[in-house]
């Protein structure tokens, strides 16, 4: 007998959101349910997602265009998909990702002003169409993010974009999950950190109930 | 008074055509006309692209899927063609370029399979549709280029393919240079590399001498 197909969890929000500690409770949290989870990131996640990772956040690379960025993204993508998620999804596992491609909408889109069906058509192809079967979105006003996100060391090549960049990404982000509401949740992440994990695990239950089933 | 637009040049060719000895004398042919040259290369020609090159060509990487691979090579020439080959002609400099597009449908198209439409949208946006006014392909026989080729040191990721990825490379190359015989002129590279300088040169007469009006 096969498997059931794993369920795909992707974890979305800007600067100083919360993301890390929200990713180490619903980690503890969904494996604590005997579910075989593979926790990854984007860019990032193999060997050659991780290289292309030091590239795109490179704080030297100030001239890196636009089109380039966008290509980058997707190419890490395209590796992750192909290598780590659609493999460990169809082994029955769990995938726990920090970012996907509807990051792509809201930095290289709404951030960079590339077009939206640029990144529809990368997306169809460059990662086979992959959806997550739920998108968290923790979502909190630019200066608050800014704020908590000020004194973590260096910033990286995107981090260092002026407050109007990071407007124009939560704004993204917002139409997307407005869109997609069956796959999305919205989460106040101006909330304590363990009202956000209550939060995440609520929009899990349901995936987790079937599951069990 | 604005310069007139520099002419762009592509070299193309497989493993063991000449391509390095030919811009060579490529480079000092043009420059003895008193025409400003620049002379760059694909992957690679910027800091980014370099990068992205030591990423392709790493023989570590293996498992690379063909999404990423093309992907890749239009990150790098997303950015050589808007930070040094647009420019440059706008300058009214000439370019010369140790491949360009044309290697992504040979390779990525004939080699890996990815279907050349998909190639042409991102040459469309990515390449931003920029097309050389003249394309050298070195052509021979992939047994004769390989022979040459072999005893050059450790082959990059893509040399180590097989005879027949070569064949489908080369097939893909000659079909284009047949679509386009007024930018491409196809050089037998198994003549000596003095007369293959020769067709080379012949080839630039015509836009040497529209420069020099």
């Amino acid at each position: 007998m096969s498997a059931a197909r794993g369920k795909f969890i992707s974890l979305e929000g800007g600067e100083g959101a919360g993301k890390s500690t929200l990713l180490a409770g619903l980690h503890e949290h969904i494996t604590a349910q005997h579910v075989a989870l593979v926790q990854t990131r984007e860019p990032g996640g193999t060997p050659l997602g991780e290289a292309v990772r030091a590239i795109v956040l490179d704080p030297a690379r100030r001239d890196m265009v636009a089109e380039a960025e966008l290509l980058l993204m997707f190419a890490s993508r395209a590796q992750l998909v192909r290598e780590v998620i659609e493999p460990a999804l169809a082994a029955g596992q769990w995938v726990l990702c920090d970012r996907f491609t509807d990051a792509s909408y809201a930095y290289q889109g709404g951030g960079r002003g590339q077009p939206l069906e640029r990144i529809a058509e990368l997306e169809r192809w460059a990662a086979d169409g992959l959806q997550p079967d739920l998108t968290l979105l923790l979502d909190l006003p630019v200066s608050t993010g800014r704020a908590r996100a000020a004194g973590r060391g260096e910033a990286d090549r995107i981090e260092v974009e002026a407050d109007a960049f990071f407007e124009r990404v939560r704004s993204a982000y917002r139409t997307r999950a407005a869109a997609e509401p069956a796959r999305f949740r919205v989460i106040d992440a101006s909330q304590p950190a363990v009202a956000v994990l209550q939060s995440a695990i609520a929009a899990l239950t349901p995936l987790l109930a079937e599951h069990a089933l």
